[in-house]
């Protein structure tokens, strides 16, 4: 849990107190350095100053200083904070704002794995970060407006970071890698705009979904506009090849989606049938993203099933944690925007494994609250209690830290660099979340 | 107005009595073939046999025999008919049924250049049409099922036959063609399924749009899955060329139909600015789906930008001509569905012309019925009457048939064969079907 909190009048409502209670740590800061406010959008809005690591995950180091993007964007989970750090501009949703007056800085400069992947591939990054800008432009004024909304703010960049890395670890950093990682981010950004319209979630991990904003039909039709113009990328990458595979991971990340779709609400999903889900929605793109660069630096068949098997099991290990923290982790602690797929009914791993042992009462509980969709209060906490007693969150941990080994393992065959002990160490990283 | 009757007990609404009246060819048949007779869906529902110029245009010599195809299809406009043209499957919607309980054949065996077309690309389009359904193919069944429904059921494929067309006319008739013809069809289907959710529309000239059946979220995600099948096709095509300029329209595309969104109930809407809508949203893709066939060919660039031409200012007459449908055409007879632009409050050209020049009395009417969305009784009749009154109708026609001139004159620098003479044939008969 994110929480900001300042100099104005803080009125904390239940949740927020808990989650501050729960171990969120509070900065409460003065002093506005105003060298680093800039507007947005041109409203002169939303201004603040954060730490990278905050942009790369979900880091509990953040501070900024911020208004709401809009009227529909005026409660205390709307807010957004845009911050600068080593020169690098970022932006990033927070989970709740108590009260805002203030700014702050950093003040746990340390780094984590990350971040420091972040801090190698720099240079690259503002390479991938040009071309994303330059690209969303388009003289309907709306797409680079609603682009920017999500690719600025949410963007943890995490996928083009990984084709850019792979790159750099076959010492290949010619620009049609920077297209393809831009490609990348594009695919990803044109599926979370089609997701916020088919979940109708209206909340983005604590952050009002664009299709709330600008509406369905926008989010629809920008969608189209950066996938399009991902492959237009792509093309300008020059290697069919890639082209082939990013166009087949995307028609495999709309597969996942439809058969998650199906998931929902739905008892009879098993063990495999949602792994079978999370390679498609998730995997697939981090696969693609891995093995694009093994394909345009013309490496061996090995080298780049390696990548694409670094790429897919990293994508499992990631997804395989999200849907953990969803139930708050290993720990079972606040972190992030919990209860998510709870709400919706999404048979993730914690739930599947449950109802495939669950009987009696429990059963009835699960039928309940996934099936009929009748869930009251204190229902998640019950979720957590049975979870926990099956072990069902360990397990799904579990399971994240065996496919983030394979990650790992597919690495070995690449000279030991720093390249290589930065793709490591995010996968670590990644299962570290759960903890 | 193509209306069936049957030997089932009519009861005709004034509507449908008062199209009858207007001149509709009502077909009334007695002996079912029923070797020609297929399920659909497996569910047995969807019978028929209709002409081939049914499904190219909206022929009034048609003729079949349907029920439902879902709950959801129960009224008189949501049936469609399955027919059999000399050997050739097709489907299509039809405005209005009666009363069903017979089938028909075609009385009326004469073709139109649409047809002509049609006959001569048939051997190509089979080729085309075996690749489409390979490549909808999904283990997620929802997704060949949802786009079997809106591809069989409405599609007149004009725009991958001019791809295929533009192929014959150079003698060039190799798989790629057929690939690009294929991807064309899909780009098309998937804008489609994305335009159900935008316009929230319901019905699709005359049929219940996927969305209603299957739910926003499946329109939006099989549309992204025909997308990246799209590119897919593309890639096994091998042009990067035909790639670019592919990739290119599909974001045009979507850059066109995010200005129309917000040319809805816009007053102040030019007619520029609808010829660049028109141009974006519709133009592109049949100046693509013509331009393709001359790369892939290896044409001349000269050749390439002709048939980018033919196809832009075909676009351009078909968009026209159907904006002018919508208002009943040149003679304001009822043809296909009328209104849908009125409702949605749509600022196309007849209006544009409207809103340009009206004063008193006419402004506060169409200020009333598109800005302030307050349409009541009689108000269509009324729209029309007004243009009718300036010649908003006729000067749209009249400017479709400027464009369809041009696309005429491009195709002047090929050899005269009979390919060209059928592409020169559709042009006029995309500009006939307003009278």
């Amino acid at each position: 849990m994110r929480v900001l909190i300042s100099h104005g009048e803080p009125t904390l409502d239940e949740r927020q107190a808990s989650a501050i209670k729960a171990g969120s740590r509070v900065i409460e800061h003065d002093g506005l350095d105003t060298s680093l406010v800039k507007n947005i959008h041109g409203e002169g809005k939303l201004h603040g100053i954060l730490s990278f690591q905050y942009v790369l995950h979900a880091s509990l180091n953040s501070c900024a200083v911020m208004t709401p993007r809009s009227p529909l964007a005026a409660t205390a989970m709307d807010f957004y904070c845009h911050g600068d750090y080593r020169g690098c501009k970022r932006w990033a949703a927070v989970d709740s704002v108590v009260s805002i007056k203030s700014t702050m800085t950093d003040p746990h400069p340390e780094k984590n794995a990350a971040q420091q992947l972040a801090d190698l591939a720099y240079a690259d990054m503002r390479r991938v970060d040009a071309l994303i800008l330059e690209r969303l432009d388009s003289h309907v004024e709306l797409i680079p407006e609603l682009a920017k909304y999500l690719i600025e703010a949410g963007g943890k960049r995490v996928r083009p970071m990984i084709t850019v890395a792979a790159g750099n670890l076959l010492g290949y950093t010619e620009d049609s890698v920077m297209k393809l990682a831009a490609a990348v981010e594009f695919i990803h950004t044109a599926t979370l705009l089609h997701d916020d319209v088919v979940d109708e979630s209206g909340m983005r991990r604590g952050k009002t979904a664009a299709n709330l904003i600008w509406g369905n039909a926008s989010s629809v039709l920008v969608g189209d506009f950066l996938f399009a113009r991902s492959f237009s990328l792509m093309v300008e990458a020059g290697s069919m090849k890639a082209l082939g595979v990013l166009s087949a991971a995307a028609s495999t990340i709309a597969e996942g989606e439809v058969r998650q779709l199906s998931a929902v609400k739905d008892m009879s999903v098993s063990v495999d049938t949602y792994m079978q889900i999370i390679d498609a929605k998730t995997a697939a793109l981090f696969a693609a993203a891995a093995q694009v660069s093994g394909i345009v630096a013309g490496r061996s068949q090995e080298d780049e099933t390696a990548l694409e098997t670094y790429g897919r099991e990293l994508g499992l290990a990631f997804q395989l944690v999200d849907d953990a923290l969803d139930y708050g982790g290993q720990a079972s602690k606040l972190g992030k925007s919990v209860g998510d797929d709870f709400r919706e009914g999404k048979v993730t791993l914690p739930v599947a494994l449950c109802l495939q042992a669950a009987t009696g009462e429990e059963a009835e509980f699960w039928k309940r609250v996934i099936a009929d969709s009748d869930q009251r209060e204190g229902d998640f906490d019950k979720a957590v209690s049975y979870m926990q007693a099956r072990g069902a969150i360990k397990a799904t941990v579990d399971a994240a830290r065996d496919h983030a080994k394979s990650a790992r393992i597919a690495l070995q065959r690449f000279p030991a660099n720093e390249w290589r002990a930065a793709l490591e160490d995010l996968v670590d990283f990644v299962v570290e979340r759960a903890y």
